[in-house]
């Protein structure tokens, strides 16, 4: 059984680092000079338009999945006929058009952060009155990782946004104060569904910092309830992930992924089948892996480049993850993930890393 | 970092599947044609005695291991200068001659049944008469999973014998009534010294059948002190296993590898830190990781063909392990992990496993 993964970034690594220990072979596609997923499998590299390259990369495998949602629809169009692709096409279309995905959150009832289509500068004005200061202004599609968004405070700053949102199209989302924000990680075959502990994320200069897993949390039913609308709406195959603000006792869904999900690598280490592993299952319609934590889990991503890792390796519990990327201001290389039974073990050691960082005047960001 | 193995069989590929994940590279050095650790490394494909071809290998690594102990001593020899190397070469060299590790087991005044050399006819007769019928036969050097031993339960049989023990040099060993034979996984850095749960092991035909870790085992005190006794004699760094048999409240230790060992592939799932990421740790001499159990793991080996996985994967907290080797009669081809947190659901799954291989109509063995 040989796999197809569009993408080969850390993502693609994981699930083929998850996949080759059952016997599976991966190909990636990716249009990436570097690519760290290369080494565990075939590479073709090529741009995602290039229809004699991604039919070459089709034939050569059994079946494709993505690690990012932004693989171009057209790419999933030049795919030879007969070519089987989880999750689908239609989950990534909603996904790729902030507008399309807030409107299908409202057409499924789940609660979503007022919204409104912004192109030009009359309906830039017309979004700040109703929706009020401060706002977010997000392109409706491309933007990843805090990218191709920024937050308006006040009317004279309108004009800084005004070269965005004349040059492609907007969204512009209420602004929310949120308490927390999770995170729920799902996976579908054809005939189970399961979810993982919800997941509470701290960013960072829009990126993700931390999240720890939190078992029976008190807001993991209405999170369920939300995420198998969306599985059942898309006809779900594979994992796919949801992230919520947390409002008082109200999840309001703020953007879906298609996909295997930084805010689910925990997994790895803290639930008896990991979020990669689960979603070759599931796009292979085979029997699920258990997803019940195995205790309180904290995962941290390391940015720009990996902290030294022979003090680190002394804290208990943790886990060195290297994505074996060129260090860039700014890039994931890697995470660490600290998995422990108790919570009280977890913070326990979770301050012994902070130490760590101080002394080693690393940041962890 | 990159990661020599000598080998590029199964434990070479649990050991990259490990070390990959922390950012390690690998080369593998092997004489065979199928090479299952290949798709993870560089792949040197050489004669163990060819000096150029180990020589271009040593150059492009950091450090050198091997995954198996037959490693002719001169392979260790040809190595240029400086090449660093761990486990040592005595390990190696004490465990490539039974005569040589039966009588260090007695220098450690760790009890091992009574043995006696062989060579020729003569030699044979005595040793028939001094160890008592049955008592077995084995090549000093070369055999491995129950190869190059019989069995002689009679006078009438030692003339079977005569052309092995006329041939190579041989041993005899003591009939041993035990009631189980258990294996100890110890790692070594330079600082630390850590063991997993003792381990017992069922054999079927001379190999490994199924282990399972026993927490708090009554024998494993009397485990550690043989095992920390012969690591200290032997200034080792890296994973070191022991085999013993029990009888009654006593340990006789029958031999021991240099190596990750088939008794600890339970750890991957059933431990924080696998045997095979502890082996890199400990011949980097970086922390070790925990070595303490999450509970009770049954591990089986499949031999000859791997059996159907579609039903396999529903069995709760199965693990399934293929090597991606070539089908063949009796070969040791992957494994699988049943990892539970409680005995009597390690029972529960490992019936139900039993069953599912019996609807199957397949054979584990």
């Amino acid at each position: 059984m040989k796999i197809g993964i569009l993408g080969a970034g850390q993502l693609a690594r994981m699930m083929a680092l998850a996949g080759i220990p059952m016997g599976f072979e991966f190909a990636f596609y990716d249009s990436a000079t570097e690519c760290c997923a290369a080494p565990l499998g075939q590479l073709f590299r090529g741009d995602f338009r290039d229809s004699e390259k991604l039919k070459a990369f089709a034939h050569s495998v059994d079946i494709i999945t993505y690690e990012f949602e932004n693989v171009p629809l057209e790419t999933l169009e030049l795919l030879p006929q007969g070519s089987v692709v989880y999750p689908s096409k239609k989950a990534l279309e909603f996904t790729q058009d902030r507008l399309i995905e807030k409107e299908l959150f409202k057409r499924l009832n789940i609660p979503t952060p007022d919204f409104i289509a912004i192109h030009g500068e009359s309906e830039l004005q017309d979004a700040a009155k109703k929706l009020g200061y401060p706002f977010v202004l997000k392109t409706r599609s491309g933007g990843y990782d805090g990218k191709g968004q920024m937050v308006l405070r006040h009317q004279s700053e309108l004009h800084t946004a005004l070269d965005l949102c004349n040059a492609t199209p907007c969204i512009g989302e209420a602004w929310v104060d949120y308490e927390r924000e999770v995170s729920l990680i799902t996976v579908c075959s054809t005939t189970e569904v399961q979810n993982y502990d919800l997941n509470e994320n701290v960013h960072r200069g829009g990126v993700l910092h931390w999240t720890k897993n939190r078992p029976n949390d008190d807001m993991l039913e209405q999170a369920i309830l939300h995420s198998r609308a969306l599985a059942h709406e898309l006809n779900y195959r594979g994992v796919l992930t949801i992230e919520f603000f947390q409002c008082g006792k109200i999840l309001l869904a703020n953007e879906y992924a298609p996909r295997v999900h930084n805010s689910g690598h925990w997994t790895i280490e803290g639930a008896p089948c990991s979020q990669f592993e689960n979603h070759l299952r599931a796009i292979l319609d085979l029997p699920l892996g258990s997803t019940k934590s195995l205790g309180h889990s904290m995962m941290i991503n390391c940015l720009g480049a990996m902290p030294e890792f022979n003090t680190l390796l002394g804290i208990q519990g943790l886990h060195y993850h290297n994505y074996s990327k060129t260090a860039r201001k700014g890039r994931k290389v890697g995470h660490l993930t600290l998995q422990h039974q108790t919570e009280k073990e977890l913070t326990h050691f979770s301050n012994q890393l902070n130490q760590t960082f101080k002394s080693n005047n690393e940041v962890q960001s």
